[in-house]
């Protein structure tokens, strides 16, 4: 079992990355929790699968358990989910004390995390996840929220979990789509922040692809690691932590014109990604070597780095909207180079529009 | 104008005191706030005293101002006037750089702190309260909430505000129950925190109720900074904060079961400081003539110290119910003399009820 610390002063927890890791939730939250309520949020087919093997380490060590079921999918984070979230917390006679679990993968987190934040002005928090997206990034930085009609993510906090579990085991039933959706922030965790990690990646799609558990524990432990100390160095999403935003400007403006749903988030974050390197050979940030890294990659693990509809102005509003803004302006995070990022304001809306225009001739 | 810093490290905000601040809230906030747009969360009456100085201020500092109008008192702190809030706030277009302002006494103050504590995870906000309660208590420490059907303040938030202008001036159109309700919360912080500013509000009872401005400009200051050092000793009530609800157990458990339309808060803090002294006094912690100035100077500032329902079995009940309850245990805050104050656990039942009880025979 590898354990990695979060840093952050009195909100320090760690992540706990190990195949069977799910069995031992109830003995490590004793450590940590004040109270011996708890309440596991997860939706109906992780709860059948992993719901029983979480309540039974929970009851073995001594904890009382309520199960919260909720919505698959972005379909959880809703006003009206999160309120019948309360009523249950309310009726389990959860207090200040009591924690509350998020089993499930990165919609059940955000949703979770954002009810644990605001019960009773927060209580103590715990991630379980169970997709690799939420493995790697979601579960890991304390960033929750709930989605507005007009606004993904609109209504949130931050609110760090008193630790992270991860189980690689569970990858087993993951679909083949959301795993690939996950490798995504797995590539952008190397282009940013480690180059040699970068190249691991580079050297083993074979073994990632095939889900062989060694090599997925190893590169689970790394993301986590990586996104982990960006946390650290900005907590509050202030400066540093804006860089995992790497592909996702363009991503989330593809998501959000489609109704998010044309692309699994990993895959417009694919797309956002050809679109960052693109965006970046063109301002002459970088070269086309970085550039042909990229999309190899993406696409070798079987990510789309082309598409064909909507149209490139429709996208290029969209980014406009962009929640990142600030006083009107959106922020670019770019890569000079691989394991290098670089923040960049004012990109003209003409250049983002004619490269999204030329990845729909077919990118690389 | 006397200006108190509230020391909380990265989250430090000064509380500025004096007749006359709310002119100067736009020149303050242009030396704080980052970006340029702000929204005034108000009630009508409220609104349209002092609506258009704040608005005035903070357009002639350069700020574009939006006015979000909600309900008056509590029927403010619904999960429904929350969600116009943050549909209002997406449409005046506020982003993580923009200020939320909130206008009011202490709901406005607790919704408009819960909505900039969620809205995109949290953005800037500004306290200026216009009644005494929310000036020496409410508007200071960060603590905002809304309320649930069957729980009041059920969910909510810690969040600091980039400031507090405390403008005394106001008080002067405040309903003088209002301002009666307000003096609960002056009186507790002399009972457990000051000894001495206890003694000068049992000299200065005439100026107090006859609202003189100089005296009650140099007691919201003593209060207000009694209140922050509480605060920066526990920010987020996990110890001596707790202290802060000295006559709120009995308080909040008489408001619960009359469905908070027979006393204002603060009417029912006086009840519960009785309660609490009367109490301390059964269990040998405090002595009869501590009792006596606590109830002398409550009856001689207009307040209640005596009731003749609900029965005491039904607000121990309640009681038992309360938010600070810790795997069922409720605390209890006690004063050994004018200036202290104790944590007391397992105050058994029957002395609360026969406390209630003497204090409906006519307490003092």
């Amino acid at each position: 079992m590898e354990e990695i610390t979060v840093n952050l002063g009195p909100r320090s927890y760690p992540i706990l990355v190990g195949a069977g890791a799910l069995r031992t939730v109830g003995r490590r939250l004793s450590a940590l929790a004040p109270g011996r309520r708890t309440a596991v949020v997860s939706d109906r087919s992780v709860l059948t699968r992993y719901g029983p093997t979480v309540a039974e380490s929970l009851r073995g060590a001594g904890f009382s358990v309520t199960e919260i079921l909720v919505p698959e999918g972005e379909a959880a984070k809703t006003l009206a989910v999160a309120e019948r979230c309360w009523d249950d917390c309310l009726t389990a006679g959860l207090d200040r004390t009591s924690t509350l679990l998020a089993l499930g993968g990165g919609a059940v987190g955000d949703l979770a995390g954002f009810v644990a934040a605001t019960y009773m002005r927060g209580i103590p928090f715990v991630q379980l996840p169970t997709t690799l997206l939420a493995q790697v990034d979601a579960s890991i930085g304390g960033k929750a929220a709930i989605d507005h009609p007009r606004a993904k993510n609109l209504i949130g906090a931050f609110h760090q979990p008193l630790m992270v579990v991860v189980d690689p085991d569970v990858l087993s039933t993951l679909p083949d789509s959301e795993f690939r959706s996950g490798l995504a922030e797995v590539v952008k965790h190397g282009i940013i922040l480690d180059a040699a990690y970068f190249s691991d990646l580079e050297a083993h799609v074979a073994e990632i692809i095939s889900k062989d558990l060694p090599t997925l524990e190893r590169i689970i432990a790394v993301s986590c690691r990586l996104k982990g100390r960006i946390v650290e160095a900005d907590e509050r999403e202030g400066g540093p932590r804006a860089t995992l935003n790497y592909g996702h400007t363009v991503g989330h403006a593809l998501e959000a014109v489609t109704s998010y749903s044309r692309w699994l988030h990993g895959e417009a974050v694919s797309l956002g990604i050809v679109a960052a390197a693109l965006i970046a050979e063109r301002l002459g940030v970088t070269d086309a070597e970085t550039v042909r890294r990229q999309v190899s990659l993406l696409r070798a693990l079987g990510l789309p780095v082309s598409f064909s509809a909507p149209a490139p102005h429709v996208i290029v509003e969209a980014i406009s909207r962009d929640k990142k803004a600030r006083d009107g302006k959106v922020p670019f995070v770019l890569a000079p180079r691989i394991g290098e990022f670089r923040l960049v304001f004012d990109i003209p809306a003409d250049l983002v529009a004619s490269v999204l225009a030329e990845m729909q001739k077919g990118a690389g």
